[in-house]
């Protein structure tokens, strides 16, 4: 049984948070721009990071840190990227040493994460003139200042919170996350902070947070561009008191099945404040051979840029969904496809068997141009099915895009 | 010697082509959407297939007819893909029966392509109609009038001729193309037919079109999208009377070189006319380990959509084609990197050695906001290079793909 709670990313027990702004955005001085999460002892820790080849500093810094696979905190900044800049990893460690000091911790026990403007120096001193109000702001309501302080271009501020049962405990699990562009599949994923209060082994959390990842960050896509700064991490203080989960068994599945679950609704949320996106769009692939083909075919679907521009327009031009399909890598038979539109103003069907239907374009427009809208493809070639989700492009993606820096 | 000339798809010896208006085009009945290509003889004829799954029904259709490596014309429309069309198969080869009967030659000779809306029934009859007004109106002068016949959302007409020396002989080759949007490497190609009197065997025009076709139309990108439809062929005529090519040797040489010169400028010609472009795109990476590498680099920064809205700014921000070399899926060091911008308006690199420069943003706008734009990619990691070519992205290319059916 998983529900929904308040909370955040300190919902499960022993999690504070704070966020403020101490300048890194230089344009917004009313934008916080610098988050903290701490947790009241040490935890275990894992990290997802971008499969980009070109990694951030505080990715590399981090890593070595989730070495011993514990950890205690974590840093984020917005406003820069911290990627190739110069003085990137001497910053993202003094970004770190900075958060150990103000919290009297040890400093291989901190993450540290940033997002914004690539190839820019960070300015540090901010940073590091900031830690001690940062650290005198922590909270354990918290979460909604630290999830306001990643935010970029985003929207909509992100939190969730989550509880499940585990070895007859109450397990919490919450977070925050933050992306709008530069968000594409087939990464690590975007900037995601998770808490929990599960007891559970480095290893074993690891593991959960890896399949997490890969269905939900993974699928989504605002733009096809995978940044080189996606980092998703857990830190689990075990304060639950449930048995330590140190290998795969029921307790693993119960919390595995949370983290996938808050996850997903965590992605979704990103890919529906996708920069400038007028639409939110989920594109259920069912029928497929494997759950490899079903998410090849949604995934590209859902990053075709052309059919993301019919979107834009309301406009049923399915065709291009079949054409998406056609060069995802996935081999299959076209007249094995049924594609359908559907939404809150009801479902329509303009392909069987990979021909075109007659349809009535008015109600389709109708359907389409609801803001929350999927497109149903099933096929016959099997029993497996994916579903993945993006939004349309739009004017704003453009405007937004081509003057980000100034 | 390569020289640029006059004619296009009829420069060589032996071609005849014509353009009318039938009515495939419903909205805009001065536009011109049936084209025909004749040859004075049987030609040697190959063809290179969009590497879609879901491939339109011309296609199949050539493909049987092109078995024998023998064909006499090309027929084609504008306005409707048939694509994923009801009857798709059988009004493609109504198509060919009405162009052989009007030409009064074997309907195995023929070439048929399409291009346009995809999923929607074809007007078979308007061409069928128009077929013996099609075959009156061929020229040797007729080469604009079928490239007009081929265009969709295309603003330029794109035709171009190359003379060539073959075995003492001059050898000419022409081609027409059509392609604005749906257009992404790692395709067959968009349509592209090209014509040549050179004598040469079907095996070997086929071996040295689909080389050509790698190293032009496979190096460009408007929007990430392979269409269904795309088509290139070649018909060769033989009547600039060198001896055959039937294996490789010099001549084959000299004629590869001429027509990978010739699907170059057409593949940039593509290129510039990208749906709602303002800038033409030439991204170069040298310095890289393999052609394969640099070529995977380049289509990657020229495929990233969020780098073509900063390139549609005018932004130099440079981090998004760093990052889009990154997620290219070649292994790099990102400290073997430089990055410079170039246009007629000077040059200036932003990145030495994967860091950011301090540079002048207001010279780095002023070669931005030219038209063509150069991205100058320099690497350490040895001495391969590649170029390909792309677009920015606009409000108008949002525009013309969110309305594009109706």
């Amino acid at each position: 049984m998983i529900n929904f709670i308040e909370g955040g990313v300190c919902a499960a027990k022993g999690f504070r948070a704070s966020g403020i702004h101490v300048g890194v955005k230089t344009n917004n001085t009313d934008k916080k721009d610098l988050a903290l999460i701490v947790a009241d002892r040490d935890c275990s820790a894992a990290c997802v990071y971008t499969r980009n080849v070109v990694k951030a500093s505080p990715l590399h810094v981090t890593k070595e840190h989730l070495e011993n696979g514990q950890a205690r905190a974590i840093i984020a900044n917005s406003g820069n990227a911290n990627a190739c800049a110069p003085d990137g990893d001497k910053n993202a460690r003094r970004m770190c040493l900075a958060a150990a000091g103000a919290l009297g911790i040890d400093v291989n026990d901190i993450i540290v994460a940033s997002t914004g403007v690539i190839g820019q120096r960070l300015n540090i001193e901010v940073i590091e003139n900031g830690a001690s109000e940062l650290v005198s702001k922590l909270s354990y309501n918290g979460s909604k200042d630290a999830a306001l302080a990643i935010m970029t271009t985003d929207l909509t501020m992100k939190e969730l919170a989550i509880e499940c049962t585990v070895g007859g405990k109450t397990v919490k699990i919450g977070g925050i996350a933050k992306g709008s562009g530069m968000i594409h599949p087939n990464m690590g994923t975007m900037l995601a902070f998770l808490t929990t209060d599960c007891a559970i082994s480095p290893e074993m959390a690891g593991k959960a947070l890896a399949r997490a990842a890969e269905v939900s960050f993974n699928r989504i896509s605002v733009d096809g561009d995978t940044s080189t700064n996606d980092m998703l991490s857990v830190l689990a203080s075990g304060m639950a008191e449930n048995d330590v989960i140190t290998e795969p068994g029921d307790d693993y599945c119960e919390f595995a099945q949370a983290l996938n679950t808050l996850c997903t609704e965590l992605a979704k949320m990103i890919a529906a404040d996708g920069e400038g996106a007028s639409h939110f769009v989920t594109c259920k692939v069912s029928g497929a051979e494997s759950e490899t083909d079903a998410e090849a075919l949604s995934k590209s679907v859902i990053s075709s840029t052309i059919t993301k521009a019919a979107l834009f327009g309301a406009d049923a031009n399915w065709g291009r969904v079949l054409c998406a399909m056609g060069y995802s890598g996935v081999d299959f038979d076209q007249e094995s496809v049924d594609i359908a539109f559907e939404s809150g103003e009801g479902r329509i069907t303009v392909c069987e068997k990979g021909r075109g239907l007659i349809f009535d374009e008015n109600f389709a427009k109708k359907i389409l141009t609801e803001h929350d809208i999927t497109i149903d493809i099933s096929m016959t070639a099997g029993q497996a099915e994916c579903t993945c989700w993006g939004c349309d492009i739009t004017y704003d993606y453009i405007k937004i895009n081509g003057d980000y820096r100034s």
